[in-house]
C-alpha cells in the first residue's frame, strides 16, 4: 500500500466558526480523522505546517512549503497540501517553478465549504486528491471538486460554488470519477533528479489597466523598487497609446531594469502583443509578451526568473521558457491564428 | 418599419491591417454597407463619432457617446453602438449608470474578427444588435455571439473566442436565435423621464492583490489625489490582515476621504466581506463590499457616484444601490448562505 504525507497549511478546509468569522484551527490529524474513508486508499501520515486563511499566505511561505516538501518526499509515495483556496493557484504556480524534475505527484487541495460543515466539499477533495497522489503521476497539481488541474493552469474562478478552478489555456490533466483516477493527457517524466530551487525575489506588482489610468503609478512601481512588473491589459494585451504617457513609463522602467511583462484581463485565451497597434507599441517599448500563461503563473514565474538573474535578455529568455506546462511554445504561432482556427470550430 | 440608429466609435470590427497591426478604419457607413442584410429588418441611419481601438477608450469618451445617444435617441426607436470588445465592458457599465430611465433599447456590440476578414463574427453581430435595438426593449446591452448581456452584468472572458463575453452573477437577458429575439428575463420600464447624468469622478484606482503586496501602494494612491480605491481582493473578498500594514493603509485612506470598495478577483460569485475574518477585518478598516457587481461595474459606478458626491456616508448608500441592476439586493442575504444552497444544488 501507498504512504501519502498530508501537510496542512489552514484554509477554509480547516476552518471553524471564531469571534470575527471563519478562521482556520483543524490540525492536520483532525482531517485526517474526519475521512476514515482514507484508509482505504493508502497509508497516511501527517503534518501541520502552518495553520493560516490563505489570503495571508506571503511568498515567503511558498519557499517554507516547497521545502517541506522537497524535505519529505523521498520517505513517501507523494504528497497532499491541504490549503486555502483563496490563494491556492498562486502556491501550486510557484511549487511548480521550485519543485523542478519532480518525480512523484504533490496534490493541494481545499475546500469552499469548511470541513466541520455538513455537505463540505472538503471530504470528496481530500480523497480525490491521495487517490491522485498514490497514481504516483510527477508534478504539481491542483484537485478540486473531481478536477486534476495542472500547478501552474489552476485559477480560482468561482468565489462561492463548489466548482472552484478551472484549468486555463489548457485541458484538465484529468478526472476523478468515483473512486478512478482518469487522466487525459500523457505523464511527462522528469528528465534529471529532483531538484529544489527556491530562490526568488518577490519585488513584483501586478497592475490591472482600467480605462484613464494615470502613468504615474508605473513611475512609483519602478521608483520603490520594484524589479518586475506585470500589466494585465485589455483583449489580446492592449496598453493605451493614443496618450503616449502610459508607453514612456513602461520604456522608463525597461531602462531602469525593471522587467514589463503583458498579460490579459480575459480570462481565458491569453495575450498576444504582436497583433494590434496597441499591443505592438508597448512590446517596442520594451515589454515582453506572455502569452497562454496564467496571470497566477506569471506573477510567480518573474518572481522566480527574478531570483535567478536581473539580466533583462536573460530574463526575457527565461520568461518565455517552459518550465512545467505553463507556457504553450505552439501558442506563439500568433494569436490571429488561433482566432481563425477557433472561428472555423464555432462555425463547424 | 423601426428605425434604429447606428453610432460607430472603433473597434476590431472596423479595423483593417496597418503598418503597425490592426488598428481601425472603417466608417459607420462602410459596416452598414457590408451587411445589407439590415434593409430587411429595420431602417437604418449611421454616424461616425469615434475611431478606437477600445484600448485607448477614456472615461471623457464615455460622457462624449452617452451625450450623442440622449442626444439622437428622440428621433429613433433603438440605438445601436459598434465597439472595440476589449473596453466594451466599462463603456456598457457606464452607460448603464448615465443613461438613466432609458426607455429604448441602446446596443453595444463588435466583433473578435475583423468585418473585412472572411469568416468575421462582426456581420452577425451586428444583425443581433439591429434585431435587438428594433425590439425596443429598455436598458443598455452588450449583444455579441447570439447572447443578450444587461451593460452592467457584460465581462470579456475570452480574448480570441468569438464568444468572448460572459453575463456574470446573472443570467443572460436573452438570446438571438437565428432571427428571432428571445428574452428570458422580463422587462424593466423606466420609472421616469429618461435623463442624461453624466457627472463622474475618474480618480478611481484598480487594485488586484497579490500574495506579498506592499501597503505602500495605498498611500501612494491616496497621496496621488485619488478619490476612490477599488481592491480585488483574494476568493469572497480576503485582504490580508496577519500584517497590518494593509489594513492600516485602507484606514488612512478611509480617514482622509477615499472610498474604499472590495471586490474579488474570481470572475464568478462575487465577492462579501462578513464571512470571513480576512474580509471582516477590511471592513472594519472602512472598506465597503461590493457584493455581487463585476469589476467593471464597481470602477465605472464608484466614478460615477463619487461624481456625484465625496461624503463618504452618501457615497456608501449609493454604492450599494441598485440603479440598472448591477447589484442584487437579495445577495446580501451572505454569501454563506449561497454556499449552502449552491452546495446542496450540486449534490442533487
Amino acid at each position: 500500500m501507498k504512504k501519502i504525507l498530508l501537510l496542512s497549511t489552514g484554509g477554509t478546509i480547516a476552518a471553524v466558526h471564531g469571534a470575527d468569522g471563519l478562521v482556520p484551527a483543524l490540525q492536520a490529524e483532525d482531517l485526517i480523522a474526519m475521512v476514515p474513508e482514507l484508509a482505504g486508499i493508502c497509508e497516511v501520515e501527517c503534518r501541520s505546517i502552518l495553520n493560516l486563511d490563505s489570503t495571508n499566505m506571503h511568498p515567503e511561505d511558498w519557499k517554507f512549503i516547497a521545502t517541506s516538501i522537497m524535505d519529505e518526499l523521498g520517505a513517501y509515495d507523494g504528497i497532499v497540501v491541504s490549503h486555502g483556496t483563496d490563494t491556492m493557484a498562486f502556491t501550486s504556480s510557484m511549487l511548480s517553478f521550485m519543485l523542478t524534475n519532480i518525480d512523484k505527484s504533490v496534490v493541494l487541495t481545499g475546500s469552499q465549504v469548511p470541513l466541520v460543515e455538513p455537505g463540505s466539499d472538503g471530504r470528496r477533495n481530500i480523497l480525490d486528491a491521495f487517490s491522485v497522489a498514490a497514481t504516483g503521476r510527477p508534478g504539481v497539481f491542483v484537485v478540486f471538486n473531481g478536477k486534476i488541474i495542472r500547478g501552474c493552469r489552476a485559477v480560482k474562478v468561482h468565489s462561492a460554488r463548489l466548482d472552484a478552478f478551472s484549468s486555463v489555456n489548457q485541458s484538465e490533466a484529468g478526472r476523478v470519477e468515483g473512486s478512478n483516477v482518469v487522466f487525459r493527457q500523457p505523464a511527462e517524466l522528469p528528465v534529471s533528479p529532483r531538484h529544489l530551487d527556491i530562490r526568488m525575489d518577490e519585488r513584483v506588482f501586478l497592475l490591472k489597466l482600467v480605462p484613464g489610468i494615470d502613468a504615474s503609478i508605473i513611475d512609483f512601481i519602478r521608483e520603490k523598487g520594484y524589479k518586475g512588473l506585470v500589466i494585465e491589459g485589455f483583449g489580446a494585451g492592449g496598453v493605451p497609446n493614443s496618450r503616449q504617457d502610459l508607453l514612456d513609463a513602461i520604456r522608463r522602467s525597461v531602462d531602469a531594469g525593471v522587467a514589463v511583462c503583458i498579460t490579459t484581463q480575459c480570462l481565458y485565451d491569453g495575450c498576444d502583443i504582436g497583433i494590434y497597434d496597441v499591443g505592438i507599441a508597448a512590446g517596442k517599448a520594451g515589454a515582453v509578451s506572455t502569452f497562454d500563461m496564467t496571470p497566477e503563473a506569471v506573477v510567480t514565474k518573474l518572481m522566480w526568473v527574478l531570483g535567478h538573474s536581473h539580466d533583462p535578455a536573460e530574463v526575457q529568455r527565461m520568461m518565455l521558457e517552459d518550465y512545467c506546462g505553463e507556457i504553450d511554445p505552439g501558442y506563439r504561432t500568433r494569436l490571429s491564428a488561433l482566432v481563425r482556427e477557433i472561428s472555423d470550430g464555432d462555425r463547424a
